[in-house]
């Protein structure tokens, strides 16, 4: 899944330039490029698919040139994870009448910061293996190290227990809960029955259907006819249908109300980078715990995060705590690493304004 | 006195654009611009003389096209201002035999904010009468608005009783202070008898040399020499003779032990606009006490300093107090307000590392 639009990235992300095709964790490779390059050896290249908006397909492939051009492939409307996959799916019942049959889907996000690479292999291999030998939806769970708010978890049973690869553990899912207020993700991290939601999915193309059938009949429905529809080359009927489909999340439509799911618990780090105050999680700091990428320059000052991508500009700190400073070819952005989430407060004021640097 | 290199506004000022060179109280001119602007009607445009260093020469005749160019005129050493006007008082002397029997100096420095000019022309005509008419030297002091430490100060008399010009008071001084610490400067504004030490003088010629000759023989006896020696043509001589002075300033050399000052209090509003801070005392602010100069968008900001210099780049500013952003076309530099004294620091630091934006 590549649809993001990444406003908090801002300047540096763009509608073109979203945060998966930012070299956020790495210094050569897009997110999107990592996310293609850690299932080397694990999912053949000719598999891997790219779900994209449609003005994002070529900024992809320039970014994926290891990869067939037509498996990068583009949501005709952005219709939130339940919409990517349901089209996802149906392209491939389209495609193959035995799909349902013998396919299988690994559902990853582009943008997630992952490491090491074996780890993730690990656990996406034993995933896949549970939900292929157990007709069950599988998820990864993040062992969390902080009472995060910005993430969804999931309360698991503790005593569940493992088979098969020891580096990743299995466990019965008791129920997943939203996003939780301060307090709340105190206790969940007190009590060490949750996990992290990392929005990462396994399942056959058979459970799926089953499931996707009782949870949400009309998404399961229109899956059959848009495959209908794609097989019969009817390519305006199926964006016409897929534009008639709610927007809502997978997590909301399917994962919530599924009878079988799973997680495996990952044996890797997880960042899902949600914004510029993420960067000193991804990169290296300094001793005082500055981050700086590009031309930057760091007197007396403390925990702040540089990002200086104009090659003609170098960018000076003094005196500066906590602060995110980033510098593209046409804008700077200073804000504190606390209001990073709000990024998008200035992205509206310049469309307000009708400064078209967004 | 056009010399300054305004390291505190970099990334703005550099060695060949300092602080006099950059439009720091005006949308369209320079403060050298200001200055000599502030003259007219007062002061003949062919007596107004700008004393710089060799390398501003040329960028500051591009800013004053109404004045002759060999007004503007290089001090061939960076001598300090006592230097600086000993080398301007040669000149005069060399250039003419009855110089020190007629002619008077106004004393200005290039970089300083002023207004209203009326307030200003009022202040000068009446400093400049006192000093032709009392053969005194006069200074121009400033009524304290807040306990400043980066200023002198002038102790006066404030029983002195006034003459002429209402608006411009008169009054003797008992003693120059310099920079105060907090408590001193809080007890000076509170006892009412202290103005700030504007650098500003007025004297004639002939109070210049014989008070000179008393304060400091030694800078005295240099200034007939150098006198001699450039109206003989030697210009190479006066260069040397020059560069064997000290580099001390006019307040320590002359004003401290000059045996006859007065003070004219200024009739208007006056800063020296000495780093990046003073700008919100400039420059307008917003109802939330942000000056934003250039292309800056300001979002949940308060009391920021933002100038922006970079034709391409929109400057946006999120959540963020009390800080000093500066773009300009090849650098950014992003302080607190109370570290905007310690940019020299910045500049040190990209010396060191041989970046040569300085």
């Amino acid at each position: 899944m590549a649809g993001g639009s990444g406003e908090r990235f801002w300047p540096l992300s763009r509608q073109t330039r979203p945060k998966q095709l930012l070299k956020l964790a790495h210094p050569d490779h897009t997110l999107l490029e990592q996310t293609v390059n850690r299932l080397s050896g694990l999912i053949p290249t000719e598999n891997i698919l790219i779900a994209t908006a449609p003005h994002l397909v070529g900024p992809s492939q320039a970014h994926l040139t290891g990869l067939p051009a037509a498996n990068i492939q583009a949501e005709p409307h952005k219709r939130n994870t339940a919409g990517c996959l349901v089209w996802v799916a149906a392209n491939l019942l389209a495609k193959d009448p035995e799909a349902r049959a013998k396919m299988s889907m690994a559902v990853l996000a582009a943008d997630h910061r992952i490491s090491p690479d074996d780890g993730f292999q690990a656990t996406v291999s034993k995933a896949l293996d549970v939900a292929e030998n157990q007709s069950s939806i599988v998820t990864i769970g993040i062992k969390p190290d902080r009472p995060e708010t910005g993430y969804g978890y999931i309360e698991v049973d503790q005593s569940a227990a493992n088979q098969g690869d020891e580096r990743v553990v299995i466990r019965a899912v008791k129920q997943f809960r939203e996003k939780p207020d301060a307090a709340t993700a105190e206790q969940f991290l007190a009590n060490g029955g949750f996990l992290w939601n990392s929005g990462t999915f396994f399942w056959t193309l058979d459970t799926f259907l089953t499931e996707l059938e009782n949870a949400a009949p009309e998404l399961y429905l229109a899956t059959l006819k848009l495959a209908d529809l794609l097989r019969a080359g009817d390519l305006q009927g199926a964006n016409d249908a897929f534009a008639a489909l709610p927007s809502i999340s997978i997590d909301y439509a399917l994962m919530e109300k599924a009878r079988k799911v799973a997680v495996a618990q990952a044996a890797f780090d997880w960042d899902d980078v949600g914004a510029w105050d993420a960067l000193d999680r991804s990169l290296p700091t300094d001793e005082t715990g500055n981050v700086g990428r590009g031309d930057v320059v760091v007197v007396d000052s403390q925990s702040c995060i540089a990002v200086n991508d104009h090659p003609g500009i170098t960018t000076c700190l003094l005196g500066v705590e906590g602060l995110v400073v980033v510098v593209t070819e046409d804008a700077v952005l200073v804000c504190p690493k606390d209001r990073a989430q709000d990024v998008r407060a200035v992205v509206d004021a310049l469309k307000s304004r009708g400064i078209p640097k967004v």
